[in-house]
């Protein structure tokens, strides 16, 4: 099935507790495409500055990523610059320059507009709608979103989730946007306003999917050092929706099987800066790290008390 | 499998967003001897004060709960006050009265003393220390802690845990007793320790366990409404410990289930005040929540990329 992110390319500055890196590669559409590249073809919209390196553009295309629909208009890149501290599960925001972002009128191009799975990444809910409406017959549309535009464009972003299918988004985006302090709850009320499933992201102890046929959790793969969690999110979704592409079928078994895949490819991120340890990984250490995965949740049912 | 636990017997003051309740039963040793009562028989090992309601021991009584450990001394039961906000997995002390837990020098009754099976609920490790050297050969001995004890008396934490086999501990407090954020890591140090295992409790995030057999990870059963988070922990261990000694053998297999076990059984103390879900609770429930627990959890392995 035919695979279209939209969503940002940025530089990111990141500090963590292991270290600085300045200007590396990042954004939502960036992480989200070189995850989704393990398991599929998959093609790109977004926006860069003249300062984007030709070599970068072309490093993705070399892993079956279509980046003829990333515009180059005059300006700067998206920058974003932020810190984490002991806890990795959240990033305080230092610096935000959206720069050529402001001025993003995303046009699909005609090659991607029988698109079969739409990933919305987190991008201004009216861009969200706008892509949306220029897919002609998607089988499923997912989307993220976050806290900014929660309190800043709720109407909008409201209005966008009507026809979204499934919403990816962070345990506390959650609340946020139910207005809801239990986590079952708050998905009952997100479902209410138009997507079918809601996966919560739990950073470090995993994700949960609500849905018409039950809920799923499942933990985070362990890993022992995480040096930069920037993408974790978005490489989830991008393994998961990935995933999805490649065996051709949605359902609740394989929505499951596709969330294992995108907890996997996050796992697999957050242990480098940037996207150092995708460019890397191999397809083997994926399907290994898939078996491990099952290792760590698998146990037989409990004999009954009766 | 004989099963033996020593901690508290209290009387806790609770206030929760979903109301107030003064004066419940509570206590560590009574949360897990009720959780375990579903499973197998359980003796107790506690102190109490003079005003302890002798109708409050038979009722536990009826639950195959045997109560002869428990002594009863002058002065007052060990009281606990503490409120919840918003984020139900912490909880703020308010007030904490000993009473007779200071003068509590716990004697194993000769018929404790072959327990092949013995949870040290959290207490002063003093005391723990003291209670796993009258038992004659135990199988498996686990235990729990809290920060009052890893921050007051550590050296005597740190010797008690030479002779722990299995230690069940919330994550802050995994990381406070081993110095290390990464939770893989602080398990690796606290099994440096002495534990051969370490269970991690994450409160509405899972569970996760650390062992010689490797990892494992279960997810919280999802709770609409958390009425009462007290006594989770001490529930879980409960039906832990309970489900070991009822099926006789302890290994990989059945302590992975043995946590699913802990994990349904924590679940269903949540739902009410104090223990009062537990006393309406049926087996059937249990095993019918131990099904959904299977359900929220299953999987096929994803296919392979090759």
């Amino acid at each position: 099935m035919s695979l279209v992110v939209i969503g940002t390319v940025a530089f990111d500055s990141v500090k963590t507790p292991h270290g600085i890196r300045e200007e590396a590669l990042g954004g939502s559409a960036t992480y989200f495409a070189v995850a989704a590249s393990f398991f599929t073809s998959v093609r790109m919209l977004a926006v860069v500055g003249e300062d984007f390196p030709e070599d970068r553009l072309a490093e993705l295309g070399r892993r079956d990523i279509d980046t003829s629909g990333i515009l180059r208009i005059p300006g700067r890149t998206f920058r974003w610059k932020g810190e984490y501290g002991e806890d990795l599960n959240e990033a305080r925001t230092l610096e935000t320059h959206l720069n050529v972002l402001q001025e993003f009128d995303p046009v699909l191009p005609d090659s991607y507009r029988d698109a079969r799975l739409l990933f919305l990444a987190n991008i201004d809910p009216v861009l969200q709608a706008k892509v949306q409406s220029q897919v002609k017959a998607p089988d499923l549309v997912a989307a993220d979103t976050m806290n900014f535009w929660i309190e800043g464009k709720r109407d909008e972003l409201v209005s966008t989730l009507k026809d979204v299918d499934l919403l990816v988004i962070n345990d506390g985006e959650a609340r946020m946007l139910a207005g809801e302090s239990s986590l079952p709850k708050a998905a009952r009320k997100i479902r209410e306003m138009g997507p079918r499933s809601v996966i919560v992201k739990r950073g470090e102890y995993g994700v949960a999917l609500y849905g018409p046929d039950g809920t799923f959790a499942a933990p985070a793969f362990p890993v022992e050092d995480v040096f930069d969690p920037t993408g974790a999110g978005d490489s989830f979704a991008g393994g998961m929706m990935g995933y999805l592409a490649r065996v051709g079928e949605i359902n609740d078994t394989t929505l499951r099987q596709a969330m294992v895949c995108g907890s996997v490819m996050a796992s697999f991120n957050i242990e480098d800066f940037s996207m150092d340890r995708m460019w890397k990984l191999t397809r083997g250490e994926v399907d290994e790290r898939c078996r491990q995965f099952q290792a760590l949740t698998r146990y037989d049912l409990p004999g009954t008390l009766g």
